[in-house]
């Protein structure tokens, strides 16, 4: 049993300076201990270069990586101004996550002795706790603050306390040992029958301040407002007992429970039941951190959340009711009808986190919250819900790969933490996720409900074309140059005067833009695109009202960029947009009797711009509007020579593509206004942009 | 015999408006009456429609475009609204040239009959008789007055009255006949031993200004100015008599006097005499314009440039003195010392041009010009001049294409003036080039003299990367960004402060503005690139003073710029440059030393950034100042990956180009100012621009 309380994350809005640094000084130097007494299980030095499992480096790796952490952020932050050795924080900077098999090269790594990474260990403690105590400190500690980067560092370092013991569960058992301060729970017995309770609706509300009290990791951060429509959940977490009979049903061989990527997983590693579960003889085993034990039945069952799906699946089946995992959203609905408070700092919880029970599961039926269990602690409870970001989510700039690399639509989120999670891990706002085929100390409950679960949009754009694009449309202005689809939609509508203003078309609307703007005149807007990826945008923006994408700035590095409809003040337009793919040459038939046409840089990209011009008239009503624009850069690569409107020699004379557009719609349209120069910008790299002048004429329908 | 005299190109600077509408009326409906007599000497329709050479069109075609050529100009200058025909207009609007073999499919062409033509040139007539009855008329008439391309037109047809009566004499003699109006010399007899006349050193200078008497086509305004030594030219023009030497010593077979361009035409076209000469048994025959005749061996013969040069080849060997073609200057200084005015406008001029005399060459012993005879007409005389533009070429806007493309150093003045060159052609200040193989009414005289012929620059830079690099560094600034390399040279030199400016070394120097620039400080500034082609155009600035490129203006138009150093400020710098083909990763020993080194937008574009910077120091004295700028654009295709000193992320964190070179120049330099963004913006179309934020740096070597 653990002498005492883990130290809880500390309160960062308000207290006497000076306590507050001994406070965070202690935090430190807790985490620090509490994570070098972890390794203390380790048999043998052999032990710390053996790899646990094959796509991970060894322990000795994550021994010195909390470490290299603190002084990479201090340093990024100026706190410190030198490495306290740069070769072993080189070795130790990055390799956390799975590695793909061509990255295994063994040689690569050379690493140093237990015995110096336990002397740089101390260097670093030295350093940091210089830091700590000499660091003028003025509360509160926000993202601005010069302390921030060190609760960072701890907060971290608390995550790897988690992370490690369960590579170390991983490892072969002759590499561990029991450890009087990492004492399993003995207590087990038969489980419970699991059965449903029922979730009214109600709302979810997060609105995580930076101001909070508490340290967070940027995605926690933003606003969050759901409607939850009522739901059943299961009592328990999923017990060893209750998944035993998923793994005796053949859960495990029927292909027919597993989703497609869960699938890919089992065929990949042959999996026949939980990865932690030993079969030994005709009876069932379960391995802990440093011991494997009878199985304790009425323990939860530890699976990744392809298992957990399979096993929803198969209880879909057998009941013939909408089962499946919680939801984000629904899990805060359960912790909040729970009655549960945030872990007290001065007594343990009522909970098996924190380390305040023990170091292992403990039964499903130890810690009631409300009508159900396990709502916080024992394992994480893995939930349907890909990670994505809140509303006004920011990237903080000291550590910018920390969530992003994570809103793939590939990392599920894990709520309610487990024995070991301490510190920011044990909070009601964190959100870790991870890929659904890794494990962790992580099982499930499930729930009963007609509502699909929905997957938020947690994806940034990141080709480097359509995020161009994205921040052409939505992004900042640069060098002084207004939106240029603002600007055109400006220029159109001001040309519509009186006239009816009932549909537009914007043709090649591309990110979709000008076609919101429209909106803001017109009753109904189209917006078509030849390329389905670019239309993507304003299909997702028209949806969900937010879009997000990666930005070049220099070499690989890059920001990320969000940006809402509703900071655009078009919000309220979003249900008077409608996104197609089309073609401007071959216009399906539906798309007629317009009362203003947009074709805004088109014209040079189209493979026949005289196939087009020639017969947009029969999609204007008699009198409308049509804008054209485009800096006429032909290029064959789009546009064949044969087929350029302008821009050429023309029986001996200069013939440019304003003469052309002159020439092929001078029968139904008379130009009212231009040509104009428009410029726009395109941003290409932090410092390399496009800036270009656009030709734009104003055509009214006559015939 | 012509029963007048063919009225004289008209004077545009002075004179009463309505007298001078008449004038030019007459002008315009005596040139057009002319032309059309020209036409006479076919014996038939079919005369029109077979092909004098294989490479030209057919006389059909010619007889149309002048008149074409009116409504086109007249259109393009808003004095008519409407084009006469559209179809004849396309079909007559281009094709003067010579053409290619696979240009030449016969089923393009429908040509419309005679008597259609006439038709439309009795319509052409009627509207350019009408826009010169009715338009406004004010005097002067220069290039922006509404009646320019009046007279453009007029002298147009005046050019295509000599070129088709070349088109003439090349035809079949059973399509030509003898007419009254077109009378060849009769008189013709021995020629006279050819001698050398001493002429002594002297100054050409010409000053031709839009604001001149008379029209002139755009290559023959601007300044020049040459100083011409002493040399010695050829009595007479060369004649039959004297180019049958050449002949029957076996000219034509013995490559040694050929050029090597003369020897592929040679080869080609097999010829082995002058191409109007007709071997008729033992005797030789002359092929003139509607007859052939006996030898006249007392005319000038008639060759191209290649047989000219073959002839001048021969006699250096056969005499040992310098023999060769006089240059377009030495030509001046024939005229300037032979006594003769211009043409008078009320009298037969003393000379064998403008349709005064004859309608062919005559003996070249009838019109004698001081101690010369035929400085002017009988025949055009080859020069060694490729054409190239004086001081102060501008293109007309009009006519674009009239003399540009004849600026790529394959196009040769002929000067003179031969029988049938009327109007402008007739003038001292006219240049027309030809291709060096063409055939004219054009002959030679030879010159001796120790100076060779220069050839000056007429190459306009088309290459789209030069010539935009070309804009970038000479041409005009753009959205208000102040020039990059004279921005950057500035940033420089006060950097220097009172530091020795004795060298500076420009890497990666592109078109080598900085070097100018720099060279305004410095004692010397070698400018040193990568490429041979770039540091060509500052090398071409520093022997020539004056750089010529097109710009793209939208798809395949193109505008023609050019830009001289004295107007940037630069004369007096240009002897203290230097450029060098080099390789900033691999630098010769000798480039070291320097006081200053710039490296402009260089590091991203290097295989090995790292192995430049690191060695950098080398090159510089203790002290001296290092600017390096560069957006950091990192691309493989110039840099690989594993080559970039920044952009990634290293060790986990976000690592610049800027922390890249503080690691590797901190060993040596301190950074003295910086970073600083210092924008450019490279032109690529008339519309579309690359705007970059270089960042700019400046170290100073302390170790």
């Amino acid at each position: 049993m653990l002498r005492n309380l883990i130290n809880r994350t500390p309160k960062l809005n308000n207290g006497d300076p000076e306590q507050k640094r001994q406070e965070i000084r202690e935090y430190f130097h807790s985490t620090f201990d509490l994570y070098e007494k972890l390794f203390e299980v380790l048999t043998s030095d052999e032990a710390y270069y053996k790899k646990a499992t094959p796509l991970r480096h060894p322990l000795i790796f994550y021994l010195g990586h909390t470490a290299t952490f603190f002084i990479n952020k201090l340093l990024l932050a100026g706190l410190v101004k030198d490495r306290v050795n740069p070769e072993f924080e080189s070795i130790f900077a990055v390799g956390v996550d799975e590695m793909s098999w061509d990255d295994l090269s063994e040689t690569r790594y050379e690493w140093p002795t237990v015995h110096q990474v336990m002397t740089y260990r101390n260097a670093i403690r030295q350093t940091v706790d210089t830091v700590i105590q000499t660091t003028p400190l003025t509360l509160p500690i926000n993202w601005e603050n010069p302390w921030w980067p060190i609760i960072m560092g701890i907060e971290h370092e608390r995550i790897h306390l988690e992370t490690s013991s369960v590579l170390i569960r991983q490892h072969a058992l002759q590499f561990v040992e029991p450890h009087s301060l990492w004492e399993a729970c003995q207590k087990s017995g038969t489980a419970p029958e699991n059965n449903l309770v029922h979730i009214p609706e109600g709302i979810v509300h997060l609105d995580n301040q930076k101001s909070d009290a508490f340290y967070g990791w940027d995605n926690e951060y933003g606003l969050h407002t759901a409607e939850i429509p009522d739901f059943q959940v299961s009592r328990y977490l999923v017990s060893n007992q209750e998944f035993l009979d998923f793994v005796e049903a053949k859960g495990y061989t029927n292909d027919a429970f597993w989703e497609e990527e869960g699938l890919s997983w089992k065929n990949y590693t042959h999996a026949a039941h939980p990865t932690f579960w030993i079969a030994y003889g005709h009876e069932w085993q379960l391995r802990l951190m440093t011991e494997v034990v009878a199985m304790p039945w009425d323990w939860p069952v530890e699976v990744n959340y392809h298992e957990a799906k399979a096993f929803c699946n198969w209880k879909k089946q057998q009941t013939g009711h909408p089962v499946r995992l919680p939801t984000e959203d629904e899990w805060y609905r359960l912790y909040d009808i729970s009655g549960l408070n945030a872990i007290p700092a001065d007594q343990k919880a009522t909970a098996n986190i924190h380390l305040d029970r023990y170091a292992s599961s403990c039964p499903i039926t130890e810690f009631s919250h409300g009508e159900l269990y396990d709502v916080v602690g024992n394992v994480w409870q893995w939930t349907e819900t890909p990670i994505y970001p809140f509303e006004g989510f920011e990237v903080h700039p000291l550590y910018d790969d920390f969530t992003t690399p994570t809103f793939d639509g590939r990392h599920n989120i894990m709520k309610g933490g487990s024995w070991i999670s301490c510190g920011n891990e044990s909070q009601y706002s964190a959100r870790y996720a991870f890929r659904r085929h890794f494990f962790q100390h992580a099982g499930f409950r499930y729930v009963v409900s007609e509502t699909p679960a929905t997957v938020n949009t947690s994806h940034y754009e990141t080709d480097k074309l359509l995020s161009e694009y994205a921040e052409f449309h939505y992004g900042d202005e640069y060098f002084g140059i207004q939106n240029f689809s603002e600007a055109l939609a400006h220029l159109a509508i001001q040309a519509m005067g009186n006239k009816p203003a009932r549909t537009a078309l914007d043709l090649g609307c591309a990110a979709g833009r000008a076609t919101f703007e429209l909106a803001k005149h017109f009753d109904q807007v189209t917006g078509i695109d030849f390329s389905a990826r670019f239309i993507g945008m304003g299909v997702k923006l028209a949806e969900q009202g937010v879009l997000r994408y990666t930005l070049a700035d220099e070499g690989e590095l890059v920001s990320y960029k969000e940006r809402k409809l509703v900071d655009l003040g078009l919000n309220e337009v979003r249900n008077k947009v409608t996104f197609f793919q089309g073609d401007a040459c071959n216009l399906k038939p539906q798309f007629t009797g317009y009362d203003l046409i947009l074709a805004a840089n088109l014209i040079d990209r189209l493979y026949s711009p005289s196939k087009f011009l020639s017969a947009v008239h029969e999609r204007l009503n008699m009198g409308g509007i049509l804008l054209l624009t485009s800096p006429y850069t032909w290029l064959e690569e789009h546009t064949k020579k044969e087929q350029w409107i302008g821009g050429f020699k023309k029986d001996g004379e200069n013939f440019s593509t304003l003469d052309g557009l002159k020439a092929i719609l001078g029968k139904h349209f008379h130009l009212v206004q231009g040509p104009l120069a428009v410029p726009f910008v395109i941003r290409e790299t932090k410092r390399k942009f496009q800036h270009t002048l656009s030709e734009a004429t104003i055509w009214e329908r006559i015939a």
